[in-house]
This record gives structure tokens, sequence and C-alpha cells, in this order.
């Protein structure tokens, strides 16, 4: 396995890749890697014959007394991981081969990036376009992969990519889950046992939102007040959002169309979880 | 000459030209091309083996008020301008063609976007910086061609490739003149011919400020007092700013240290003119 820590050696590799006719997929991650990262890796070795991955605990999406010090960092773990499902590539930049001293460019996509997540963490979702538009010009893969847990990020990312016509395909990937429903986040390791033991509510919210849409439930207003009243049943009182949203675009409606997603944020502990359904 | 008005047969061209090993000189216009765009086909036809001229007038970077309306639209003209010189590719795209129905994404440049004319034009260099990444996105040229009369559009672009990491060199070409010394615009045709024998006023008051600079002068309050003072002796009243800032960065100091540019902005008549030169 390839490791890049500079722009040039990641460039050499990518020309080559390019001139043998390879099809590269990228996964832009933050490391502390876990099997929902591996299941990005598995679906680009699918669609592509290169993988690369870059590990890079960006600054810019993390606010004020957010976590960006106490961020698990665990590369020597996480090349492990990459080595053995037969990653070809791993980029782990400093920030100022990220962001060299003066920048000023930034990429926003709005309204998208100040509703939801967005609005309880200003200046996040332009922190995650603006390196992402940067991972994406240095590395100028044919694919990117996104877990599709990070709902509003990918749909913003696809949403930029789109507007700002770069020529590479935007791929979702399905969450992964443990046993008990709780989707797999690098910042599970934050809660503690009870806490744990609290979150996979999360996930039985939206499952109940799903029983009663598929039965027929229409009202947004009523879905997230029932998944509302599970996650406060099952100790969990700190909610961010519990939101129904047309599923490609996040647009809220008033009345369901086709398609719509439920999304949840909470705090528990320490810890901020997200967790979203396709209903 | 090939021309291209949706986005398929120009990466179509764009695809062919790549894969002969062609080098691709992109120059972005708003059209009403004069002799200060040739110079920039010029230019990339002694550096690249294939040029490519867009022709869009973008309206994301007019302000309410401002002159979309009225910008000159000669693409006829254009087009044998653009043929005589032997240029080798326009793209001639709708407005939809550059903003499909609902996008969201920016991109800005700050602090730089908002001084200078970004301040008497807000959201003006947001569209610049938009379009411009959107069309580079599109046509994925190796170089791009500005007039450095559009000394901060140039400037801005520049940080905007290097901050993003877009893969692609960025060239400023010298502003052109009339024999009196006015910068080739395509705003100069608002001029009546009263206004017109006023407008050189702003390429003396350059002149002056570097012969003063070149004979010790590095007081930048003192350049430019001087310079205004010409303006108004010349009846260029209506002044947007008279500055002298350093000429990689336009920040602005208190004492000169290295190559220093002047810039002026003024409005005459109907016309905003602007010019600038290195001292």
């Amino acid at each position: 396995m390839n490791l890049f820590k500079d722009r040039q050696s990641l460039k050499a590799w990518m020309s080559a890749c390019r001139n043998r006719g390879e099809r590269v997929g990228f996964i832009p991650t933050m490391g502390a890697l876990h099997a929902g990262h591996l299941s990005l890796v598995e679906a680009a070795k699918k669609q592509c014959s290169r993988t690369l991955v870059s590990i890079f605990v960006n600054p810019t999406q993390f606010g004020p007394g957010e976590d960006f010090a106490q961020y698990p960092r665990t590369f020597a773990a996480d090349q492990t991981l990459l080595e053995e499902i037969g990653c070809d590539g791993v980029f782990l930049p400093e920030v100022a081969t990220i962001y060299p001293p003066g920048g000023q460019t930034s990429v926003s996509v709005e309204p998208l990036g100040s509703q939801l997540c967005g609005a309880a963490r200003p200046g996040h979702f332009q922190g995650v376009a603006t390196v992402v538009a940067i991972l994406f010009n240095l590395v100028r893969p044919h694919a990117a992969y996104f877990g599709l847990k990070d709902y509003q990020q990918f749909t913003l990312i696809r949403q930029m990519v789109d507007d700002l016509c770069m020529p590479l395909e935007v791929v979702g990937v399905p969450t992964v889950r443990e046993a008990d429903g709780l989707a797999l986040s690098s910042r599970n390791r934050y809660l503690t046992d009870e806490e744990r033991a609290r979150a996979p509510a999360l996930f039985r919210a939206l499952t109940h939102a799903q029983e009663l849409y598929r039965g027929g439930e229409r009202d947004p207003l009523r879905l997230e007040e029932e998944a509302r009243r599970l996650l406060l049943a099952s100790g969990i009182e700190n909610i961010d959002y519990v939101e129904v949203r047309h599923g490609a675009t996040l647009i809220r409606e008033r009345e369901i169309s086709t398609d719509p997603v439920m999304l949840i944020a909470v705090r528990v502990g320490k810890a901020r979880l997200i967790d979203n359904r396709l209903l």
C-alpha cells in the first residue's frame, strides 16, 4: 500500500494510474476507521481498479468548543486495516498541505448547509465542502464514496459536484450498523456503557417511523412526533432535531411527496449522534 | 472553428484534445470582444496547441441596478474576430447550461472579494469566482488567460486556483490601451464623446504616480493624493477608489514594501471605469 504525505507524490501516483487507464475510487475520511469506512473501500473496489483513502481531521469543519482536539487519531491502526482489505493508497496530509498560509477561498452550499446539522454547527458544512473540493482537485478521482449515515453531507457533496460541474461520480454507501441497530461512528467511542445502552433508540425511532409510513401515515409532523416520543421514552432527552424531508433534495415538505427520509440528531453524553432512514 | 453550445459537445472535443496530448489554453470572456481579448487569445496561442474562448454574460456577477441587461452582446462579430485570429473553439452556453435550476453552490474568496471593486459591487466577485470555477471544471484547460486590466479579478482567480488546488495555470496578460492610454474595455462604448475625452485621465494619473514612485516617493497616501488630484483636475469627480496595494496579494500596506500596484475605479457618465498599473 502506498502512503502519500505530500501533494507531489500523490499527484505522481494518480497520473500514473490515469495514464494506465485505471479507474480510481476515492474515499475521504477523518480516520478512526471502523467497518463503515471499510464498506466504502469495499464499494470502491467493486467499481474501480484502484482505491485511495485520505485521512485528514479537517480543522475547518469543527466549530469553537467542538471536539477537534479530542477527535480520535488512530493512524497506525487505520493503516493496518486498509492494508488488510487491499486498499492501494493512503493520503495522509498535514494541515499546511491542505491549507497553506494565506488561503482565502471557501465553498458554500446554501441553504442546505445552514439547515439540520448546519443550524447546530455554523460553518461546519462550509468546512466540509471546501476540504472536499480541495481533495477532489488534488486527487481527481473517477468516483468518490461517502457513507449514507452522514446523509446531509452526502446530499450536499453531490449538490456541490453537480453545481460546480466537477468531473467525478459521487456514490452513497449504506450505513453499517451494530447488531442492535446503532450506526457505526467514530464518535460512538465517546459513549459510556450506560449511554451506549440508550443509543440504539435512534434506530428504533427511525424503524418505528418507517413502519408508520409504510402503514399509510403521510403527515410528517405525526411521524416526527412518534419518533420523538420513542427517543424520550428511551431516555434520550437532548434532541437536536427529528425531521422528515425529501430524500433527494432534503427540502422540507408540508405533505410528503415521494421517497422521504427521516433524519435525527441528538446529544448523548459527550457524543452528538446522527442517524437517518429512507422511509 | 468549433462552436459548442452544450456541455456534451464541449466535453467530447476537450477529451479528444487531451487524448491527442494537446495543451489547451482557455479564455473566459463575456463577449463584446476587443483587441484586449484578442491579445489573450494570442498569448494562449503562443503557449498552447489549442485555444478555446467562452462567451457568457454571467448574471451572478451583476448586482441589482447594474448593467446586466444593457451589457453589449455582439456574438456574430465576436465569432468573426475569433475565426480570423485562428481560435479553435468557442463555448457559447445558455444561462441554464451553466446554472441549471436548483443550484446552491458558491465560491468565495474573502477578504479579497469584498475589497476595492468588491466593496462597491457586493456579490460581484462571488459571482466571478463561482462561474470561473464552473467553467474550469467543464473545460478542464491546461492554462487560463485573464487580462491584467481587471487586476483584482486576476489576483482573486489565481488565489482561488491555488487555494482549491485546481489543476491549471493562470496567466495574466498586459492591458491593451488606446493611443491616448485608455484601457480597452467593453464598457467604454457607454461613454459619450465628451466623457471619452476625459477618460484617459485614469492612465495619466497612474503614470504620474509611477513617476513619483520611481522618483523615490514611498508613502502610499501621498501617491494616492497625487493621482486623485490629477483625476479631479481632469473633470473626473466620481472617484470610487484610488489605492496603492501590494502587487501580488493586494494587501494594503502602511509602508510600501515591494512591487506595489495602484488601482483606480471611477464613474464617468454611465460607465464604471477601472485601471491599474504596477508602479
